[in-house]
């Protein structure tokens, strides 16, 4: 995690890379930093969030126009002063900013121990510093060719920028796992772990590759690999607006975001859905069609939020495509010696497109296999929608909130396009259910601003469980999923521990847990299961669990059973899921305003998660 | 759940039913209650556990020689006087004894209601009762003939004893879902829910089979399906010895049971494993074979604890065998619309071989396809190890602490002995490295010895968390599967709100929850991912998580970082799990001691769940 933002040009760097940290603050922020040169290096940094910074930088020098900043998700030792970023080598030669881990920093580190080095941080950044000064020093050879001789021997990633102060007016970037990208102006640049601290200067950016270094003054922009072959830079026009990264007259972007999807699900419908909704397009994945619709088997692989959107998929692919679906954590699939058939289809899922974990099962499956490989991601041109034969773009608008809202949204409106295309295009789905589903699922969008409006009420509800310490989800089916994504939630930013399960698990060993002190939040929507879901209700009644369920419309039996009911409107079963994690958003969103939480800011996490 | 014990013969009932209830403690103790016939009907029964009901009944009439008993699990209505069993019919000529769920009993109480019934209590058994007297009363047909036709109404599961006081001399058992052992004495009959409470009476057993009425006096035994076509009573001899549910010196069942387990996998292994370790036998599968090593995907249902094994079992079939394996919660895959080809093998593992769950799975995949079934139970002939085709009994010897230890590393044992022989078999392990597997596996009983001679150590740590209100487990690859079942057991026993994550996940959500009160317990062996789980410590760490770390014997980096580090003797890799939970079961059960937990019986649980 982590982000970086640096500037070389003509302008004062100092506002560009404070304006550009706030806006990556949402990668992490455990402390910041920033080096500014002008002549002089001045190197400014303090544990806790960009403000604080700027608090220190008050009155400082800060007129340089070359600047290198940092805001961190502390991986390496804790979030303190000494370990925030920028770190300088031991002579002073090197400035460095990191995002990423060097996994073998502890047996470098040892040898440059053993080569006098000493070290003042615990992190794995400053031993890349002394390394490159170390290769610098003894081989006596540029900056450029130093950082390049101890990138090969590194093991882990980076987006890196680096200055050498023997070298002024030029920076060096590089990047390996961690994204990074390079704005490009009129004798400036700009670098970046993502383009919102670039948009309002230019449109024009370079996504670094993996392995790839680039030598950056105010003139030029040299692009090469890690064995110095030249390489050409691919510009790209971003289509980004300031406006979306505004948080307009919300409180939070998380509220912002989860008030965002009514219409950021009609962006992913939008150019997919044909008028008369007797069709779905999804235009990038067309060429893989008839592999989808030959795949014996689907494997997903995601982390967090979007691995619930996953196992959304799963009930969705297995019950109308027909075709069975294996739902992985991408940490785990990587390691477990998968076995994958060439007839399988990979499928990455990944709001920002950066997931560490994500991206390097995608690249296992590649080594070993002739399986085509999909991505579903939020950010557009992002590592993992490069690197698969296809995908589909969510097209739910930047998310800044790291607790995940619209894109977990989007991402099941993608899945259930797929399920019903592929269902259809194989002749399991006859043309009139292909239209009652693709119409009920148009239908979706004003059904959640119907749960919007009725906010109020689900605050009054949130109001009654601010105190709790610990709560409970449980769902059936499609709605196992969202009881996950929902305990996720509030875990995240309210930090009350809060566990998902499937309803009938719970006597297998939670329903222990059960006092009347404990919260359980029930999806009991009417559908196959309802009958099921209400015996469940009712063993956590027998032991006098206060229950919170989210019911269809018009619902009798549990109003009777449970503390409270929240209402959403009747819609297909299949669909069950888009409305039902609503009101889920918004109880945990008013508990942690309540708790007094940072919504946006949940301490600890980082919204794009670039180490493994 | 619930047990039932019933008697019929000679002898003082009450001394034989209170027993039988004790031993059947393990399947609920939320009330207990009995029915004892003596021309009189005596009905005793309360809130609590069997020995609150022995101290009711203390110098009341106790003489009669028919009667049945219950201890129940509440479903329907919270535990109290009024909902204990037996239940008694509105005009008090029909008593019984129930465990199951009757799903559609709101429906047929609405009915009863409006035919001028009456109800005490808010279960779905008194619904039954009357059911059958309504029909008793209006069709004027004998009592056998009133419950099966009551019994064709009812949609859900049940295991039953009833008596109709117009026929005294007689009792009437039926069984749908739910299991009735009937035993036959001379001139006597028991039934009971397993055979616990009838071992030291008889061994010889009838089990009821689903669907079947049984009509039973001192001298007959008649059987008879629904539709009243005749069965003939297939004998079966038990070997079960008292011994065996006897706790011995040992506080608790599940501490013997936790120190039983290097004897009970030797008990596993016992004429599976040749002489000098080169070959795997298990008699139970040889038939099927050839499916296994031709098997394109295996799919493992189960629930709990055995789920856990289910994913033990995954890593090490994909890995050895080659076989690509989905494990599935029973209860989500039968309602999931699961896709399944003829050359899957489907695998149901289950402890008692009765959990309701993983029982309607198997049926269900009968139902739609020719895959085979296997059975990997504990419990010799219960339902699933009946109706698999094939299967491995894991002969743990009779698990009663509620907290499932011994079953599980049994389960994991066999799973083991799976993996390794259709490896070899299917010539993906060569036979040198084989015969090294087995050694391997054969080693384990001898270093469990070890871990729990390391007992006193393991409970110093233990005394360290027992005030704490949450804990985080974490592993990866084969010990994420350990990290959820460690977590159960805290759960389960100790009612800490414990819950287990593969360790990468953290980042994604479960770290937001880490703070210096949160313990996180980190398997960290000497494996494949032993660096990247010492990153996630670090991560832990850097936010003040208190680290408690199962790790190899004479590890030194993590002993820097870890709070307190337990250590676990070397083994092969793939054998990790069976050791590792050693510490966290007794962990588990050191901090529920301390807080004055009922270990055996930990509230709102059963052992053995056989509702849905």
């Amino acid at each position: 995690m982590c982000g970086i933002v640096a500037y070389v040009g003509e302008r004062t760097a100092y506002p560009i890379l404070i304006k550009g940290l706030k806006r990556l603050e949402y990668r992490g922020y455990d402390s910041a930093g920033i080096a500014l040169i002008n002549n002089e290096t001045y190197l400014y940094k303090c544990k806790g969030k960009v403000k604080d910074l700027e608090n220190i930088v008050k009155g400082k020098e800060i007129s340089g126009s070359i600047g290198l900043g940092h805001t961190r998700w502390a991986t390496h030792g804790e979030p303190n002063d000494i370990n925030a970023h920028p770190h300088q080598s031991q002579n002073g030669k090197f400035i460095i900013v990191h995002n990423g881990i060097i996994e073998n920093y502890s047996h470098l580190k040892k040898e440059l121990i053993n080569r006098g080095f000493s070290f003042k941080s615990d992190t794995d950044t400053e031993v890349l510093a002394n390394l490159i000064e170390n290769i610098y020093l003894e081989k006596k050879v540029p900056a450029e060719l130093a950082v390049r001789l101890a990138l090969t021997k590194v093991v882990g990633a980076y987006g890196l920028v680096i200055y050498c102060s023997d070298e002024p007016g030029q920076l060096i970037a590089a990047r390996k796992g961690s994204p990074l990208v390079i704005g490009i102006g009129d004798n400036e640049y700009f670098m970046a772990s993502d383009a919102t601290p670039i948009i309002e200067y230019t449109d024009k950016v370079v996504f670094l590759n993996d392995e790839e270094v680039a030598v950056i003054d105010t003139e030029h922009l040299e692009l090469k690999n890690l064995h110095n072959d030249a390489k050409t830079p691919q510009i790209h026009k971003i289509e980004l607006s300031i406006d979306e990264i505004d948080k307009g007259d919300y409180e939070h972007y998380m509220l912002k975001e989860i008030h965002d999807q009514p219409t950021s699900i009609e962006d992913t419908f939008r150019g997919r859905i044909s008028m008369d909704h007797s069709k779905i397009f999804l235009g990038g994945i067309l060429d893989v069609l008839p592999k989808l619709i030959n795949a014996r088997r689907i494997i997903i692989v995601a982390c967090g939020t979007s691995w619930h959107a996953g196992l959304v998929g799963e009930y969705l692919l297995e019950e109308y495509a027909k075709i069975p679906v294996e739902v992985e954590y991408a940490s785990e699939f990587r390691y477990r010696k998968p076995i994958i058939y060439p007839d399988d289809v990979v499928i990455a899922i990944s709001q920002s497109g950066e997931t560490a974990d994500t991206l390097a099962a995608i690249r296992l499956v590649r080594k070993l296999s002739d399986a085509t490989i999909l991505g579903i991601c939020n950010v557009a041109g992002s590592s993992i929608a490069r690197e698969t034969d296809a995908g589909v773009y969510t097209h739910a608008g930047i998310e800044i909130g790291v607790a995940s809202t619209k894109a977990f949204t989007a991402q099941i409106t993608v899945l259930t396009m797929m399920a019903f295309l592929i269902g259809h295009r194989k002749k399991l789905i006859p043309d009139s259910d292909y239209l009652e589903l693709v119409n009920a699922l148009t239908e979706i969008p004003d059904k959640m601003r119907e749960i919007i409006k009725n906010e109020g009420f689900i605050k009054d509800v949130a109001n009654q469980y601010t105190d709790v310490t610990n709560a409970l989800y449980m769902g059936r089916g499609l709605l196992y999923p969202v009881a996950l994504e929902g305990a996720l939630k509030l875990k995240e930013i309210s930090y009350i521990h809060a566990e998902g399960y499937p309803a009938a698990e719970m006597k297998h060993g939670p329903i222990a847990l059960i006092d009347e002190n404990m919260p359980v939040f029930v999806l009991a929507v009417k559908d196959d299961s309802y009958d099921k879901i209400v015996s469940n209700i009712q063993e956590v009644k027998a032991r006098n669990g206060k229950i919170v369920a989210i019911v269809t419309q018009g619902e009798k039996t549990i109003k009777k059973m449970a503390n409270h009911v929240i209402e959403i409107p009747a819609c297909h079963r299949s669909l069950a899921p888009l409305l039902a994690v609503v009101p889920l958003q918004i109880i945990s969103y008013q508990i942690a305003v309540k708790r007094g939480c940072n919504v946006d800011q949940p301490r600890n996490l980082a919204k794009s998660v670039t180490v493994e």
